[in-house]
């Protein structure tokens, strides 16, 4: 189920590693940074668009967006692999923690803004 | 299997961010730097630890870093949706344009270092 | 002059981490964390405004952002003195590089977008 | 002073953006997404470097670095000036303020790790 599909990526990714003798550059801070440069990336295709350009991406842009966004992920799985995180069961706790952050109705009837919360 | 927990991801997603009115923030280009900000708070865990210390977080700390890594991967998820992304099919698009780009061979019998690749 | 001015901060964050005893952490590596990770949070106060809202924000926020600012400029200063680098030079040589790349004439009588460049 | 270094920068890049029609891009929301994205080239810099080797950048790296943290510094100057903030009076506050945060005394007796202030 997902947990395969979470195990089989972890483990193409490690042996990725692996065969090319990078196991060594891999420290969970070195990933981090890694993540950080890939979403760098992933920034600049952004940066100068208004919203509405963003919602309907020229279809070379998506696809090059498209490589920044699998990159990012590959170095969360990466990431969580080395750290000995379970991602899906870390991603469905912090929902729940979410939703009683942001509970619906306070949320809808507040006149806040979002950025206030 | 992979693709219906990524389907079940996405959905409760969308529901969460129509339930409370928030669908109209969430333009690709706001979700982009909202992915950014969670990852800035990834780093700041890691900025002043070595890179051993970062391989041996302390439970606590271990702890608020899955957190940030789960909303990475919800706003990852978002952006996916918002995009019309496969992240899944994309991921493994991805691992075998990089694996073309570094093959083995090379990388291994290179003096080079890996950041001059 | 303006030399002076980098002169006298630079010295003054010298002594702030040296008093603290922070010179064993800041490494440039871990510095450009530190940098990133400001940068995080200046984000985060942007990432739900339109580009109006952005342009005009409430004083609250704006004395937020002002700090924030501060911070990376700091940790840029550092940086640039742990490098060994003279920023008001290298700003001013980066300036020259950036109009030889994007001469006037051609930049506005092209059609294509800024992002393309 | 440093007043007319920080002016006459402001001023060198306001008119570098209006001679090449760039202004309408120049909101502050985008510009903090381009600061953002600089960054992210920073980092791909330092990301498998050791502490140790980010200390002594061979002499290409660092003349790429000192380009990135000449573009980071022009984006900050224009982010400022779109602001309207001072850059040079809110640093000398915020270094005020990290001041009394991080009172020398208590940082230097205290056993507790920086990370943890």
């Amino acid at each position: 189920m997902s947990e395969n599909f979470f195990l089989n990526l972890r483990d193409r990714l490690r042996e990725f590693a692996i065969d090319r003798d990078w196991e060594k550059f891999h420290s969970p801070k070195n990933l981090v940074m890694a993540l950080a440069s890939e979403v760098g990336e992933l920034i600049e295709h952004f940066q100068w668009l208004t919203e509405e350009e963003s919602k309907s991406l020229p279809e070379t842009k998506l696809s090059e967006v498209e490589q920044e966004l699998a990159d990012i992920f590959i170095y969360l799985v990466r990431l969580c692999d080395k750290l000995g995180i379970n991602l899906t069961e870390a991603t469905f706790r912090k929902i729940k923690i979410n939703s009683e952050k942001y509970p619906i109705n306070r949320v809808r009837s507040s006149a806040k803004k979002y950025t206030e919360y």
